[in-house]
């Protein structure tokens, strides 16, 4: 599984007030904690700061890179700031995101034509959110021939099918489910992608419900996840979903995670950040 | 999901002297218990008393069902001990189990022709234990067409793909996993049965791995086990993944589980039975 840690987001009450102060430290802990728990890439965004953005889009992937040696995960709509982050970034980063939204598309692909970023492909277009596999399937189909088109290699592709609440309908979890498998069929090599937490809008136990979800996404063939890496039973789940799928020789990682005691659930740490 | 209580087996030490002795409450009990926790069958074994297994097998039967409305899994292979077992039974049994081994297939027909009881069907043949999807399916198609020739309605039959440890081998899990949706595309209304314990058979921290592994056959169609219903986890789980599978209109037995606090599950219940 390729973890993108979720954590330092403006959009994050917490976060929002170390990034608007520069808090360095806290940012660092943050980055390193999510890296100890296990996430490849640490996505960055400062979205929130309107006319500021590129600015503190810089200092945070200078303050994660100070701190760990993991690539950042680029969260940005906007080009400018993008631009300015990846001049900063050492090594390549992963970008969040781009989308069939004509305006989103035209401004990403420049930036991404030939280069070996890897980029999250969101399957949302003009007409909006898809709701089945079908309307998934033809947005990711599109979107990741242009990619190909343009020279972004399948391996640097994730493609995230988007989620969308089951209390908005009953099948909503299996259309995605199965868009999920559909896109490793028909191409071989690329990613999937998604944060999970919209499955569970408007329904109680959300964080359990979001846990359970990971398991039958990953029975699908899911492989990367935008996530908190420091919710344990998550990642357990993870580990232990993926040695059943037949993904980890000889239960290596997973008789690495016992031995490492991520498997003793019952005595629940404090999720910090 | 159709769940069948696999608690009173004379295979585990403390079931096997309260048989033994004839503890009608404690039977009672265990049996009240399975069903309050969400059981539809009641599984009743007495294999190991050689001999006497007729007469205890007949006296579980009538214990549960003085005791509860639920019918019984009859577990046994001797079909002298069965046919007395079904004649103090009220109502239709399901009965574990017929196989295409051929003495057991041979002394099974004879019971099951013409009747409206429930059936488990394991893969496994005279040439020995399945391991492979296609290994699965060369028997559960024999199987299958065997029984809908005599006279067992299809709705009637629970295929068990039967589980391997994934110790044994990396690709053991989705083997089965792909079984379990294989039957069910050509089956339409079959149902697929298991008990989960075997996956993790030589790897620590059994109970979890049965738990996640639950959640992925659910994702490829299992509708039926044979478990411990007094596990909170694996029934938390089961209705949390039934939901996200598309099968709980309007999340309203999640709702219910959650109003009856199934989900609360840090505070864990002991285990009785």
């Amino acid at each position: 599984m390729i973890i993108v840690g979720e954590l330092i987001n403006a959009s994050r009450k917490k976060i929002r007030n170390e990034i608007k102060e520069k808090n360095y430290d806290e940012i660092a802990r943050v980055a390193k904690e999510q890296l100890a728990n296990g996430a490849d890439f640490i996505d960055v965004n400062a979205g929130i700061f309107v006319g500021q953005e590129e600015d503190y889009l810089k200092w945070l992937v200078k303050t994660v890179q100070e701190n760990t040696d993991a690539p950042c995960c680029i969260d940005t709509p906007d080009p400018t700031a993008l631009e300015a982050a990846i001049k900063v970034h050492k090594g390549s980063p992963m970008l969040n995101s781009i989308s069939l939204e004509s305006e989103r598309y035209e401004k990403m692909i420049p930036v991404l034509r030939g280069t070996d970023m890897k980029v999250i492909a969101l399957c949302m277009s003009d007409e909006g959110m898809p709701y089945t596999t079908s309307d998934r399937m033809k947005i990711a189909d599109k979107l990741v021939n242009n990619l190909v088109q343009n020279n972004v290699k399948i391996e640097n592709i994730f493609v995230d099918p988007l989620v969308q609440p089951i209390g908005s309908g009953d099948n909503l979890g299996v259309e995605f489910l199965n868009a999920v498998e559909q896109i490793h069929k028909e191409f071989e090599g690329i990613h999937t992608i998604c944060g999970m937490s919209n499955i569970s809008f408007g329904i109680p136990k959300r964080k359990f419900a979001n846990q359970v979800f990971m398991i039958m996404a990953i029975t699908k063939g899911l492989d990367s996840a935008i996530m908190n890496p420091n919710d344990r039973r998550m990642m357990a789940n993870i580990i232990a979903a993926e040695m059943l799928a037949g993904k980890d020789q000889f239960c290596e990682k997973y008789m690495n995670a016992y031995r490492e005691g991520i498997f003793d659930l019952e005595n629940k740490q404090p999720e910090k950040a």
